[in-house]
């Protein structure tokens, strides 16, 4: 790598296999956005789609469109875009509801694929939504499920006969430190139970196969690395070794074999798309499968090769700019072990980052001490790393941070 | 009310007090929409407000959105102001994913305030998805709950000491029937169960008062009567008095009381907000802002007048002028025991349909034998009633109905 000048990375800029895809987002001016872990910025292509399917599907066809503009098909075809993305054969995935939702429909039906088994087993420090999904199932069960959380070393070792499925998050949401895929669910397969994948910052972030990795189950967020818009719905993903023998716990006319011949008796449709309960929200569903066409053109080799260059030199440029002022990296050094995030520690994390979002740097914090940025390849320059550290160490050296105004805890982060 | 001619039904239009909605509607020309029971129409506000939700709240804003735009308390906001819809008192209605997924979340909820009992009673023919997502409940539980599905008239009689709760659709999706909500909530609660409303049919099409009413549970629809777009989330209410017992089995982070503490225990946030689940869907949950907002303007008491007319009117233009045609008129003629549907049987329903569509008049079929034509007070003309009965008349008469392209089976109808 060049010596980390504002030139260097310039040239970086300029040599960029991916840097035509910026223009493909609508980015706001003055903005460095090092949040598209959080909420994926907004594709151009986007508004002129949801405004057709606004004016010309919704208000001119009216009903008609779910036949004439395919809104029937759209949980299976954005399942079968993103398919590629995460390494799965097409019929695969489908795309519903929240990702706390499908967690729930997949964690059902795992225990069910395990029922003399009674152990959730997963990590301390996952991301809170699936560890309460997963009490909160335990808890409707009644049948004595426990949730383990043990340390991400512990795993191996807690793989016992009584685990019914290994429930992890690929890539840790705070620490962007990943999860060797295939590794532990070759583990969870030779004690028996399941592995349950969360690839809310994996997909479109990582090179992911989750058919090499033999992964059963995974479920994915469609508004992060994906772009598909705020509170975007969620994917789902089952090996389809498992299709016919998955019993998913919401069992909703979307996901009966024949919805509209409205049949008294349930019967679930064949393949992935039993996971459905209701009807999709066509207008966030049209986003996404925008976001995610966008997300296919984009050469994933690339992409990660961009990525990890993009962390080395956030790292580097911290030490070599901030070194001073007591920040901590968090997110491993090694690449094989990495996501697409810089997550750093500060016991001031919290004004720190109103400091650097007032100065148009947006990362986003989780309490109490760590402050992420998010690395999106397609988006973000060299440049940009170099700038926001600037601005970073501006923060710092001014004290700014300690404006009473950046105390302010507001609800989001 | 003045004979059935074309003219006296002109004067009616020209008399309307809720004639200058139709003009808030983004109508398709030469159309007579009949399906707004199915899918709502689109407001003319609605294009606007979702440019901006994409454009400067996504696009410019990012994720400082979910405080500055107050994306996080889009489900609270849209709640409140569905509240008065149906007669329930603020902070006692929320919104959130799928009207399946709300009812299986309200169900369990019901069920765990039972524990003592097992049964789940319905109505026999209830929409399917009702009798499937409870079905599913009970086979997940595995605690030996049953669905009992009885008749309507036999629903007193089966309120023994074992029903945990009573789940009703208020107004039947077939027939339009309306269940006597007040009455059978009593019975319910006279023999110690809740009561749980499925008000798809009902939100913005009857008059709704589920707190004079003292219904436990409701749930209804965002993208029929109420206008929110195709596949708009769904909404629940619980009373206030349940509130702080109500336990949901899908305990996901945006139900929690601090859902940006991140914090490792569940912790149910106070009041109806604990039965939100995931992220929501901001740009459906946009349009279905704009849909409530308008329905808010709309008085209730005019709307009810205007549709029991054009019920009335229906039924009589039937008898006049296809009298011969065999048609059976679901819907009963008691107004107090109607919804805002006028549903005819036929054996040929559907090939009829479709010929109908075919010359413009959108209503729908639900199979075997039904047409259903949704009357929505707001977007139709007692002409309009007029001339779509003039189509059905030619459609009839010329037998063009027999057509083969009529008889091929569409996936959704």
């Amino acid at each position: 790598m060049p010596a980390l000048t504002h030139a260097a990375l310039d040239l970086l800029d300029r040599q960029d296999p991916l840097a035509g895809f910026r223009g493909r987002f609508a980015l706001p001016d003055g903005v460095i956005y090092l949040d598209g872990n959080s909420l994926g910025p907004l594709p151009r292509a986007t508004p002129g789609r949801i405004a057709r399917t606004v004016a010309a599907e919704w208000g001119e066809s009216l009903i008609r469109s779910w036949n004439d503009a395919g809104w029937i098909s759209l949980s299976a075809r954005i399942g079968d875009a993103i398919a590629p993305i995460i390494g799965a054969p097409p019929g695969s995935v489908t795309v519903a509801d929240s990702t706390s939702v499908n967690l729930f429909k997949l964690l059902g039906a795992a225990l069910a694929l395990r029922p003399a088994r009674r152990t959730i087993l997963t990590e301390a420090g996952n991301f809170p939504t699936d560890s309460y999904i997963a009490h909160g199932l335990a808890t409707l069960l009644a049948q004595g499920h426990t949730v383990q959380e043990v340390e991400a070393s512990a795993i191996a070792d807690a793989l016992g006969p009584d685990v019914a499925v290994l429930m992890l998050t690929h890539v840790n949401y705070r620490t962007g430190a990943m999860h060797d895929m295939a590794a532990l669910t070759r583990a969870a397969h030779e004690a028996g139970a399941l592995a349950l994948w969360d690839l809310a910052h994996s997909a479109g972030a990582v090179p992911l196969d989750v058919q090499a990795a033999e992964a059963d189950l995974a479920v994915g967020c469609g508004y992060k690395f994906l772009n598909g818009g705020p509170g975007a719905p969620s994917f789902l993903y089952a090996a389809p070794r498992l299709h016919d023998a998955l019993r998913f716990p919401i069992t909703g006319w979307f996901g009966h074999a024949a919805p509209f011949t409205f049949d008294a008796a349930w019967q679930p449709a064949s393949g992935i798309t039993r996971a459905l309960a209701g009807t999709p929200p066509v207008l966030s569903m049209a986003a996404l499968e925008e976001g995610v066409a966008l997300m296919r053109d984009a050469p994933m080799a690339l992409m990660r090769e961009k990525s990890l260059r993009m962390g080395d030199i956030c790292a580097t440029l911290l030490a070599e700019q901030c070194g001073t002022f007591g920040f901590r990296v968090l997110t491993p050094s090694e690449h094989a072990r990495r996501g697409s995030q810089f997550s750093i520690a500060h016991p001031a994390a919290y004004p720190i980052m109103q400091a650097l979002i007032a100065r148009g740097v947006i990362g986003d914090v989780r309490m109490p001490d760590i402050l992420r940025f998010g690395l999106t390849p397609l988006t973000l320059r060299y440049t940009d790393l170099w700038d926001a550290m600037a601005v970073l160490r501006g923060v710092m050296a001014t004290g700014e941070w300690r404006e009473p105004a950046f105390q302010v805890r507001r609800t989001v982060t």
